[in-house]
């Protein structure tokens, strides 16, 4: 529950959240544990039944209402610093009421459009409705998608801290991945080479070997790496400040790829490269989507990408903005974003290239940077 | 992703889930992943931002719907064998729409009553009800919890070997619980031979030394441990099948306790000892509380016991039944639960102890057997 992230959390941004929401018309904003409490006050706290929620009214001062037994956990995380109002309820108590008469008495009456976090648990967000019957009931994702699209610098040097982690677990997998043993003996090394080095914790470990890597969110199984596999390695993990590292790269193991996976390969690695390259302001994250697909397409294997281009990143693994055809959103300096196009032939085998990337003034800086090509592995 | 839990489920579940919504005029249930999801069908999915669900509609076959690129996973799992009708979605389409065309072509008619799953995220509950626009959203929790709470043989085999792990991490806690050491240290320790024993992932590790031991939910820090201190640890993990452990001892390390400390002390084990022997069908979970928060505000203790008893076990950590005033559901053979009441002094130290239990036709089985008096580490 602690969390080294104080530096990177102010009053701010409980206070931009605030200015947003009125711009937006919304009446309270209403944040449960997860990335978007994280985000706005630094307090890392677990998702439980009982109710701890940061409370944005559009006007007056914002609240935290928490169970009394975690009060103390407040003021230890870089919250207790940030000098917001904590309610603390105690078991017997209703806390949904709590929020209710602490949002209509700051707002003067009794409000009409209450905003409720994207991963809020529907209990938590169906209860602050009930205790709040003339409202209606909305996602506060436009609110905290505009603050936490655009990386700050201090963010972005978190972010490219966890590229750079993962960039050491994946340069040792060849100490791991050797034909014989099981996807699962693999991924065990993984998670404990990703705990070792940068991370506080082990989000995926996928090891997909010969056509398991056909399944893009195959995880770990019992199968035996053959020779000759082709095994697609997609690793992430949680820094100490929350942020996340996401990387994937594609193995062969003890022996050369053959002249048909190398020349589908070429197309997809020519794809990821030219899709980091469309990255700068003002391009829409569809089009980068495009880039890629419309290079697999052109050399015939378009059928066989079977899922958007890529997604943002920070606090969350998979965040906005999201590259994918019919998000039209322009790039800002300052999205973070995974470009990771595949080519998958079912029963066969399957091929990833993720890097993570984040458009600056200039262009695009590449956060992830491990050879891309297919990595020959001894076996 | 993968789930030993294959012998547990059984379509048998959906379809009680499916007479219990007909019986409590719900036109559809809808679950996306999490502790529900696997509970009914066995598929043991990583909630993200694509939906999955599986949707009851009251009358009808269920169907699960889920990202194209993750339906080999489904059939990977145990749901693979249930026969559920899978329908995948593509990148680009709209899953709430799927879900509101399959639920109206069962029932004949748009449902008027709609239950998503009580940890289901805000936008996949309000995805759905954006899609089914005439529907009253609600919880499914009348439904889930009626069949989840009460355990079958099975599962409360599951639980005892759960019980059994974290038994036998507790019985080592001398190896790591060390004057001089962390929080933190000992906790890192902890976490490792959950993982090595029974678990295959850590939920906490609450490591309470001294003072901190008053913050019921604290978890780890870099305080140091000293010579005398009482340190709660309380810590639980996932088995391979998704049950849940959960136990706390208090310890003292390097020197007895004072006097007054085995005074109060005595009367926590004392109360937790008659709550546990209080279970047995027909008690409501309140008189439980009473049982244990009665005992020690007899001993003039009462103002420092800030929490409710217990709380259910199963796939989740916390779940129903809640032990706690105000809860009168009257136990039933076959409930399994925490007991665990403690009692926290402010700035100085705290105490608690838990047990899972089991309500049985005879009365109580207990999950949890290291010792229940305060250990002494020799530091």
């Amino acid at each position: 529950m602690g969390d080294s992230a104080g530096a990177l959390v102010s009053i701010d941004r409980v206070h931009a959240a605030r200015a947003v929401a009125e711009e937006l018309g919304i009446d309270a904003v209403v944040l449960t544990p997860g990335s978007d409490l994280r985000y706005l006050c630094g307090y890392a706290a677990h998702a439980m039944e009982r109710l701890t929620a940061l409370v944005v009214p559009r006007a007056g001062e914002p609240l935290l209402v928490v169970p009394r037994l975690e009060a103390p956990m407040v003021d230890a995380s870089p919250a207790g610093a940030l000098g917001l109002e904590v309610h603390a309820w105690d078991e017997t108590d209703d806390p949904f009421a709590v929020v209710a008469r602490e949002v209509t008495a700051r707002l003067g009456t009794a409000p009409r459009r209450v905003a409720v976090g994207a991963r809020t648990w529907a209990e938590h967000a169906l209860g602050v409705h009930r205790a709040l019957p003339g409202s209606a009931l909305e996602l506060a994702t436009p609110v905290l998608d505009r603050l936490r699209m655009v990386k700050t610098p201090a963010e972005v040097e978190e972010l490219a801290l966890a590229g750079a982690a993962i960039d050491r677990v994946h340069a040792r997998m060849g100490e791991w991945l050797r034909v014989g043993r099981t996807e699962a003996a693999v991924g065990a090394d993984i998670a404990a080479a990703i705990l070792a080095d940068g991370h506080v914790a082990v989000d995926f470990t996928i090891v997909g070997s010969g056509p398991n890597g056909a399944s893009p969110h195959h995880e770990l199984s019992d199968r035996v790496v053959q020779a000759g596999d082709v095994v697609v390695v997609d690793i992430g993990g949680e820094t100490p400040t929350g942020y996340r590292s996401d990387c994937t790269r594609t193995y062969v193991v003890g022996g050369e790829p053959d002249a048909e996976t190398a020349g589908w390969y070429a197309v997809l690695q020519d794809a990821q490269e030219a899709a980091v390259a469309a990255v700068r302001p003002g391009v829409t994250a569809e089009q980068v989507d495009a880039v890629a697909r419309d290079r697999i397409a052109a050399a015939g294997w378009g059928e066989h990408f079977i899922h958007r281009t890529g997604h943002g990143i920070g606090l969350d693994t998979h965040e906005a903005p999201y590259i994918v055809a019919g998000n039209d959103l322009p790039l800002e300096a300052g999205m973070a974003f995974s470009v990771e196009p595949g080519i998958y032939l079912a029963g066969r085998a399957g091929a990833r290239i993720e890097d993570i990337v984040v458009c600056t003034d200039e262009g695009v800086r590449v956060l992830n940077n491990g050879p891309r090509g297919l990595v020959v592995l001894p076996g």
